[in-house]
């Protein structure tokens, strides 16, 4: 976290209900909608990320609903999930670990005779560091008929911010991001940004839900409010944070991300390490897996890294774990914090 | 906030899955179970206590369950809400505003040849000001024979460390607290203990849940984990919490809030105040509803407060909004945080 943000969020409590945090809260969302690129309401739950994907879903599949989810790591693969537990019929498209999604696999589905009534694509999987081709399956799903046209619902909680997400001009539908990521401000906040066509799919959806239902959310937004207690100090650090990223611009935190990921990958490169990610195209802004070479125990190279350069990389998920350590490079992440990871790894290796 | 809890929210954040993290995490749910007096778990949830409720309701209650609910203000209504949401049966037991249920028709009630799957009661009404009497209610449950037996579902998201809860003497099968208020932390956790019995009935329940699944927050919590990215600087600040009342001792605690309303009320009467309790005997340890007086407009009477001294009094809610205003005197508020309420109140009026 930058000073700014960590100072935002250790500030006194204020009152939720009233006029200082009201105007807090309409900065913020209108920071998001900005960050977002888009003219749809972004509302704000309490919740990590993974609540921000129920809520997509909730609000908008009915059971025997059919969905199409592009799944190409342990979060993929969790949206899918979550739309089996609200009793969609999932179609899963998958690849290889390290792989993005099939673009002629998902155009051939998509143009299954029976309509699909959402596809989930998670545009940046945090997992295997892999950025899909968000902008092309978006187009996509613009070319299909209106009539059997899916909602495009984004897991973007590692990539906005991070990757460039145009909103409005790729139609999405529903768009996910968590305050921990690009944010760089504690976790607690999940931020869904919903499209007219989504409002009006709400209407007709038949899950039940209650802290998730985003027309609540809605009804009490322009007033700053929240349908329930909001979490105040993370509301506090994402104003704090929209702020330093306004003043950066936002072509220039794009510009910013895609300049430490090369830094990152490079340096990892120059060590003879292999990276999960072969194609660059794909290659994720906001993380980069690396796989464990030959004799190496990833976990226990993590342990040591941590214990003796207090440097934190993540693990392997699902069948990953134990085969990679993976190093994120987003939010306010510079060359500066990168460089002693490649010199810890250097002397470790 | 008290100071270490405030230093403590504002803390660098720290690897959420790393060992520092899990120790902390095991600590605060050690505390947990020391606050709610059980030996049930208590999972942490990233949501506001609203949350907590639909966890309560959303693993436990399938659609057409009979469910009785006691409602004497907006929080009771809320839950009885979140249980229609999921298909239940609703029975609502009201009572006028300012009283607490009514035991005999609770008693009658659940003497009914139906049983019911589930009762509902709000210890603390947040928005009356009513401490209901749980100890009585919980003993008429605990009184009927099992095959008849409603799960105790309980919101003590503003009791909860204010007035005694002995989770297991009263076998209360679901408690549900909320990191603001009575912890005095930042929003953004809710704290939910879940009994044998409700761990069984939950085989069989039948709704939707997976954010809010509490057997994916049970399976991962020996470890210290949560089934998905927790709020950190909130599990950070309930440490430093927990820390302070377990200095305190529980008894001295609960004595302390009792002694501190008391001198609220007594304050208030002075002033010739009428309280919204008239009996003291249900009066709140945590919040004191005053009625506003002939000709006084209640949020006009606090803007005032707010802006010319710096003191936030909570407004009326529901049907209640512009009758009343509230007086919160929970978490760590002592006298000396009250006296200036009162000397303010005694200026303005």
């Amino acid at each position: 976290m930058p000073p700014e943000v960590q100072a935002a969020a250790g500030r006194p409590m204020i009152n939720h209900r009233g006029p200082e945090f009201m105007a807090i809260m309409q900065e913020v969302m209108e920071g998001l909608r900005w960050a977002y690129q888009t003219q749809n309401e972004v509302l704000m739950l309490t919740a990590s990320g993974t609540g921000g994907l129920e809520a997509a879903i909730c609000n908008l599949i009915s059971p025997g609903d059919r969905v199409l989810a592009g799944v190409i790591g342990v979060f993929g693969d969790r949206f899918a999930s979550i739309a089996e537990t609200y009793g969609a019929q999932v179609t899963r498209i998958t690849s290889p670990h390290g792989q993005p999604l099939d673009l002629s696999a998902i155009g051939a589905t998509l143009d299954s005779p029976q309509p699909y009534r959402a596809i989930l694509v998670t545009y940046n999987e945090t997992s295997t560091g892999v950025l899909n081709d968000l902008a092309t399956i978006s187009q996509m799903v613009r070319n299909l008929p209106e009539e059997r046209r899916p909602l495009l619902l984004v897991d973007a909680i590692s990539a906005l911010g991070a990757a460039n997400l145009p909103t409005d001009a790729w139609e999405c539908d529903v768009v996910v991001s968590g305050s921990q990521k690009a944010w760089a401000v504690p976790p607690g906040m999940a931020f869904v940004s919903v499209s007219p066509r989504a409002w009006e799919a709400m209407e007709q959806a038949r899950s039940p839900r209650f802290y998730f239902d985003l027309r609540r959310a809605r009804a009490v937004a322009p007033r700053g409010q929240t349908p329930w207690t909001p979490a105040v100090s993370i509301a506090l650090a994402m104003q704090a944070s929209l702020r330093l990223l306004r003043a950066e611009g936002l072509e220039a935190v794009f510009a910013r991300h895609q300049r430490v990921a090369q830094f990152t990958r490079d340096g990892l490169r120059r060590l003879g390490l292999q990276l999960l990610v072969a194609d660059e195209r794909y290659a994720s802004p906001a993380v980069t897996a690396v796989r464990a070479p030959d004799g190496v125990d990833p976990d226990r190279l993590r342990a040591r890294l941590r214990d003796e350069y207090q440097i934190d990389l993540a693990g392997g998920q699902g069948p990953l774990k134990g085969r990679i350590f993976r190093i994120a490079h987003l939010g306010f992440v510079t060359e500066e914090d990168i460089q002693p990871v490649l010199d810890a790894l250097t002397e470790c290796l």
